[in-house]
């Protein structure tokens, strides 16, 4: 008898019937003679109303009382996934995140877990309860309510499955997995039955948002076995989040694609050191995230400096920019838009120095211009001009998922 | 400086505007230099949106579970209110039932409030919050969420004064007060400026339902002096309940009316002693609620016993009554429908005989017969036809309250 960790999305517990339909696939791993526990998000709009509500009386909500607000969601749920299980026959028993406790800490509407205490579930599976905890939702030592932000319902299942020395956490959703690309662009676009935890960062991060990235990342510290299937197939194998060891040996997992980037460049004054510091914490401070950095070297060592960020921080940073261009000593600040950002992800990049080339030789022979280049272990990315994008992302699919 | 604890239900809180019109009440009584401590209901009809929810689901609802569920209607609540005082400048912070904690018994739905923990409410009101509170909730011993049942807001309120030793609790509500009948029957009911625990409870118990039996019994207990005032209204005095001494010369406070009543007789074939034990105690166990008691003496001594019960309860009484009807030695089954309980309430009777003799030939001026008698130190009950009850509704209110 192991410990299974489920987790079931707002959409896949939108009402009644949803909410019956998730309880199929609680009580097979039941029925299988597993210890089960559930970890559930709010239903379907839920957040998003109580959020509407609570515009209504300020835009700048108190944050303390803001996660008093939105924990209700997942609390409701909790409540009725267990009366459901109950109404089939079975036991089952609900915990909030106050009950157990999960205590994190106090940066409410983004707070990180720090312990969760397992007693209260391993005496109710003892006793032969199906456990349904509330994810996203915790308290911190002054027993505030908080909440872990976006996703953070996977982050709470996977910690849970950390915690308790789970077999495997099951992330159910309405999609059957993670796939190599962008569907909506990449006709052939391949399921993938297993990826890394590294892969899965990249992908994450890279707008394939499927899972939480905390969560995989919990997962790795913790080497948990995630499976991220959908909650609407009856058979789904779904994709195996997992160690890099016991993955096939696939090159490249994924292509993905970013829209609406721009590039900045500073032109400086002189080759002060300091520039480049200075101007990427002005932009943090003001919550602009900056992504590829390039600079110039060769004649014009440390002048000038090229960086990407999204359109949608660009009037920000130009303002931002310019107020400071004195201070910093900037002679002259450019903007080419639009790009998009395309990236191959794989851990077979590390090993293999022929992926560069043949990701710049696919570009080249698609007549597709690179604007700035970006490298990691396992992450390849290029700026291109978004008319090109869909091109450039259907030959890097074509080339290194089919081929 | 002296704390106020202040109620307001879910009519006074239903929406936006709602909560922002109960600041005003809860910021006139900060201004005035008081702590000042808030309990709230769910807004409007949440409750009842959740419990339909639930029917969704089962009609026979696990009832730890639903107490999970129906308490985040009040959790709502509170942060909202918190980010309404927020919004207007002033500092408020918001608890839940677990979070203080209330600790009750552990009947799901008809918890009792053993305990409060006034540290976090203190140490708030210490440092110039507004504290507002979860009523209707709490968790018992084993950290499980309970709720109060019907009216429990009332009772957490007076319950929170009491702990606090608070100079008085406000329960807003959309009444202005107490009043003396009914306003659809009596054209010139009239306001009570005060009233006594005592006749408070029974007054609620007659069907004039402003305040939770517990509730009059917490407050008569720890002697809290408990206002009954409008939301809505901008200068209301409302009633004021309290104990006994420091009352007005009023001897008669009220005069109610309950309708739908059935006087059952039964008809003993022997005068064996236990049967009334063994009838009530057969109904009590079916939840069916016997009020007027009378049993026939002289000739027929212990053989006859006559009870009157709610309408909506007949067919059960009966079918309880046939099926044991050969055990308990009964020879005949007699329901005389419908009557009505007419009674007058104040704690002039017990000192006035006067009273009963005035009451009695008040019915018979105006021929109404009686056909069942009750009464208590503060209360008269008498069963008339229901055909009759507004006249002698009206009668008795000219009698004694208007007279």
């Amino acid at each position: 008898m192991g410990i299974v960790v489920q987790k079931f999305g707002g959409s896949s517990v939108a009402n009644t019937d949803k909410l019956f339909n998730v309880c199929k696939h609680i009580i097979k791993e039941y029925e299988k003679g597993n210890y089960v526990v559930v970890v559930v998000s709010a239903q379907g709009k839920t957040t998003d109303e109580l959020i509407k509500e609570e515009q209504e009386i300020t835009k700048m909500p108190n944050k303390r009382e803001h996660d008093v607000l939105v924990s209700v969601g997942e609390q409701i749920t909790i409540s009725k996934l267990a009366m459901c299980l109950d109404k089939l026959g079975y036991k089952a028993i609900s915990y909030t995140g106050w009950q157990l406790p999960i205590i994190t800490t106090s940066v409410h509407g983004n707070a990180r877990v720090k312990n969760i205490d397992t007693e209260k579930i391993n005496n109710s599976l003892q006793e032969g309860y199906i456990v349904i905890l509330a994810g996203f939702q915790g308290i911190d030592e002054q027993q505030d309510i908080t909440t872990l932000g976006r996703g953070g319902s996977d982050t709470t299942a996977v910690a849970v499955a950390a915690v308790l020395g789970a077999e495997k956490c099951d992330i159910y959703t309405d999609v059957d997995g993670v796939y190599s690309s962008d569907p909506r662009v990449i006709r052939d676009v391949k399921k993938l039955n297993k990826i890394s935890y590294d892969e899965m960062l990249e992908l994450s991060s890279l707008g394939a948002k499927v899972l939480h990235n905390r969560c995989v990342e919990i997962g790795k510290k913790y080497d948990i076995p995630i499976y991220v299937k959908s909650t609407f197939e009856k058979e789904s194998d779904g994709t195996l989040v997992t160690s890099q060891e016991s993955l096939e040996d696939l090159s490249i997992s994924g292509v993905t694609k970013e829209d609406n980037i721009v590039r900045i460049t500073l032109i400086g004054k002189d080759n002060k050191i300091g520039r480049i510091y200075k101007v990427f914490s002005i932009l943090a401070d003001n919550d602009i995230n900056v992504d590829i950095i390039s600079q110039s070297f060769g004649e014009h060592i440390c002048k000038d400096i090229s960086f990407s960020i999204n359109e949608k921080d660009l009037v920000e940073t130009l303002e931002l920019l310019n107020k400071y261009s004195e201070e910093l000593n900037i002679k002259e600040i450019k903007d080419d838009k639009l790009y998009s950002k395309i990236s191959i992800i794989g851990i077979g990049i590390a090993n293999n120095p022929k992926v560069k080339a043949a990701l710049f030789e696919t570009l080249y022979e698609n007549n597709i211009n690179m604007h700035m280049i970006s490298t990691s272990e396992i992450k390849i990315s290029v700026l291109v001009n978004m008319t090109m994008a869909d091109s450039a992302l259907k030959a890097l699919h074509k080339k290194f998922i089919e081929g």
